[in-house]
């Protein structure tokens, strides 16, 4: 289902070619200062434009609808909506007969019964990760004082970034990326035991950002080779501050105020100039596919910014809950 | 929060020395066989007793107090309670002027204003996973036809799990683990593109179990270093099979029919013999910390069966969601 | 908050004088017919204009913005908006200082700091509705083969209505109404024992629209005179066909497949030429409110189509739950 | 689905002969005084026992068996469970083929396939409540400060209930009854405009309550008869209180202070001894049923007191809500 939150709650809606994109927040407090302004740096760190992103250029100016009055948030939820204006008719019936591997047009037409908006990937398409950056910046003035920080640290492998996109380029292929955040200053106490660990909350919602691949928290996979006695990060002093930061900020669930870090793998575009062999429903055999179309050769490039958003969203969430379960009765 | 799901929904309650653990599992279909001796073969996975795993015995007998008629479920929520039996009473309060590194004693204390139960890790305690796994069993015969398994392939970075186990606990010390789950024979169309995607709902269960430190699908993390062209899984026939899996029967959120298969990182128990140097909140120092008690060498040992309850439970509630969203209205 | 169901999913958003308000619905199965020519005779019906409403004129057309493609349902959440046109502009502060009796003006500026938006009513206004009365259109679609039909039956206590409309008019004051919805051919199974009875949620919705006071269902506040062997309705076939229909087509929280009938209470508008005597906050007296502005002087005259929206709504969302418990196991 | 409430969070289980009835009571902030003892007032008023209550007898003791530390809540989950004693075992095949009117035999079969527990209502029965009254308790301390009183104020539309109830029992029939609850010192701001306005959550629980037909707040369905100069309420003094209370402490979804006061009617009892013709599905005719087994005359006696939980479960979960929404950033 598109919306997240339990109290901090995000609901998204768009297709790739459709009319508008958008999100609508619900939940944010009052009084928080709320611009369109505010949304664009943000939203300029996802759009397209560097080597390695798709040549389709969407000015991307958000339209705050509702929930702001006089440049502050009212309590009422907040809609923001983006243009689609860059798009591109063509022949999608293709893609049925003929479905892109590593691609959700075989799924969406299966799940969706073929009504589904096909048009550059329809409600499957990244553009939908816009509303999610929208709200990341209010998730983000919600959790006031903590920073967030994500960067790509390895194209294809490679920690030269662009001479791993020069490469790619090159054979009409696309590349994988490494994706490092960091969240820092964040307080004490933000996350539940079961379900909603503050893991469980952000990998949630990193999942939802298409061809994310795998997500590790501190010590990560390398915990698995660990001893007990190399993992235990010591305490070392009256605020929790811990020597080694092996458990990325988190106990039990519970964030205890050091940084959390995590690292995400994104797959490698699956729309390829590069030819494939992949089956064709029209006639039942496997044919080349060759794909057209403007397309990014490496995701991970404009994907930093939506990750932190999707932290700062499960974040903002755990933190308006936490204030429901922090009061303790006097006696 | 304590529950998860939206159609297939569990509630799971209890501490490690209370009386009760168990779960309420709600929005089960009605008819589906279910007793308590159903229930026992994958407790009995879960349950401690091979080397590696603690001390303590539990005999984890299940009685379903609600929901159940003539051995078949009826609809109404099922309730699944265990006893705490094999508790020893010690002093606790020493966690809270000393707390254990990697552990939740310190979060817990701030979270809750040092309400919490802090008795054999209360709430926070891996015995609470019983519910889990009970609600497990019941989501794998929602998904009847499907098949579920898990197994630990690594312990501390060897594949010779046994040899691992023999050097921690010669060194008085701990191990993590990496678990494969692999989920076979799945339907076609379980899961949403934003938000709740196959792999947003299955790691957002998998972080709630006590220890886990990342998750990984099909190519995982190798995917960053990979070329579309390597990484995209070729369609060969009708049914949507695909010569490789990179994509671990998921594409857009929604599988594809091919097997779901992700690793986890589990880390090493942080309760251990070994002495450590971490802060004591009562005299503002950095001591020695001995822990006592009974503890697991390797958690990662008894979470297989709790990682395909994981996997399950998600599963079966897309499940559910699916039937909802795949009417298809005629003309 | 504003959203509202489980699977058929509808968040609302929107002030009186804003840019948009408007509706996303999640949930709807694909292949549903929708355009929103579909959506206008029902919007017709909420629309101002006859004797008793708001000089205020509304064009009011909808435009969907996401979830359709072809003009029918893709499986996509579907946005609905509208433009609020027909605004003036004055001064809200004097609200604030002197609030209006029987409005939300005082509790909004507590609740929300005085960060709320004012003009108008701002979030709180009735024009709101205009996403509910989308969303039921959808919803009625869903249960294709039901019908819904509510209407005013009497307005100031008045079964002729114009009337009473020409007597509240002539003393520049307001007149409440009673509306009456039948909900006819529903399938036999929608609801649930706790917490989601029909009724439960059908009220749920009902309340949230602004004036109503009360709601009955079937023999209503007449079943406490009653006795029980002229209350029960007893079965005439084996359709589960009752003779009455004190019951109101629910029995348990379960509809019975006999028409589902309800009256509700709305009180007569806040907002009225007449002078009142109210508590001016400003200088701490008690002192005479004129009112201007445009308003109608029986709300309830348009919430009838309003009404039918919040049980097909309720309903639909039932029904669609219903798909997922309503699995049987084989044997 | 049997689970209410978006922070405070109630998950009700249980059959009437089954072996436990309960809840699962999440999101209770910690450090809340709470032992089996402080139960029981609450218990012992929904206790049968007067005249006009069934003769079954259950002594209800509840067992709290996870949540609480030292008499305290400590933010876990809180588990409630009661035993069921007093059951008789009986033949139930009959209400299958023969379904008492007015009652969820037929709509419990027809929804779950036959495989709903009959026993004494099963999942139907008013034993359920047992786990609303336990939470209840719990809400009213959260809402420490404020007062919930509800009682009859009619029975068989005669205000003096015991003469209504000696009637009934000398004819064999059952009579309804008429309650009335008011919700004293509440805090301004609880409740959302859409759509968890006060009202809508209070009436979401009642009606989940058997046998409510109908709620009226304040001025109820007297409002539809009233002019606006007669109906708002005039505010007098700076806290906000009102000359009269036709709202009922609530404008616009939220409360405003001033006493919440809402009256429901409680129909008939649905089990009586006395002789009615209804259809026999056994051989396809309308044949005379008598009803043996242990039922109340007049079930509103017991009611009271579940609906002054219904509106604390509600409330209290509204005040939580609020806390998040109450924050107003600085400038």
């Amino acid at each position: 289902m598109n919306s997240f939150g339990r109290i901090f709650k995000i609901s998204i809606f768009g297709e790739s070619h459709g009319i508008n994109v958008g999100a609508v927040i619900d939940g944010c407090p009052a009084g928080i200062h709320l611009t369109e302004d505010e949304l664009e740096p943000d939203l300029a760190r996802r759009r397209a434009g560097a080597k390695g992103t798709t040549p389709r250029k969407e000015s991307d100016i958000p339209r705050i609808v509702s929930g702001t009055y006089n440049g502050r948030t009212t309590g009422a939820p907040i809609t923001i909506l983006f243009e689609n204006n860059n798009t591109r008719s063509k022949d999608y019936s293709k893609l049925w007969e003929h479905p892109r591997p590593g691609h959700s047009d075989w799924v969406a037409k299966e799940k969706f019964g073929g009504f589904n908006d096909p048009r550059g990937g329809g409600h499957f398409s990244a553009r939908i990760t816009l509303g999610m950056v929208s709200a990341g910046v209010i998730a983000k003035k919600i959790l006031e004082g903590s920073d967030f920080s994500a960067q790509v640290i390895e194209a294809g492998g490679n920690a030269d970034v662009q001479a791993a996109l020069d490469s790619a380029i090159a054979e009409h292929d696309s590349i994988g990326g490494l994706i490092e955040c960091k969240c820092s200053n964040l307080p004490v106490g933000l996350g539940e035991p079961f379900f909603d660990s503050a893991e469980s909350m952000i990998s949630h919602l990193v999942f939802s950002i298409p061809a994310v691949k795998g997500i590790e928290f501190g010590s990560g996979f390398e915990a698995a080779k660990m001893r007990g006695s190399e993992h235990n990060d010591p305490i070392i002093d009256e605020t929790g501050k811990t020597a080694t930061n092996n458990a990325a900020g988190v106990n039990g669930g519970i964030t205890n105020g050091n940084d959390i870090i995590f690292r995400l793998a994104i797959k490698p575009t699956s729309s390829i100039d590069k030819k494939q062999e992949t089956y064709n429903f029209a006639n039942n055999r496997i044919e080349t596919l060759s794909i057209g179309g403007r397309h990014d050769v490496c995701v991970a490039l404009r994907a930093p910014v939506i990750v932190e958003a999707a932290a700062a969203i499960a974040l903002a969430d755990l933190s308006l809950i936490e204030q429901t379960s922090s009061r303790v009765a006097g006696d």
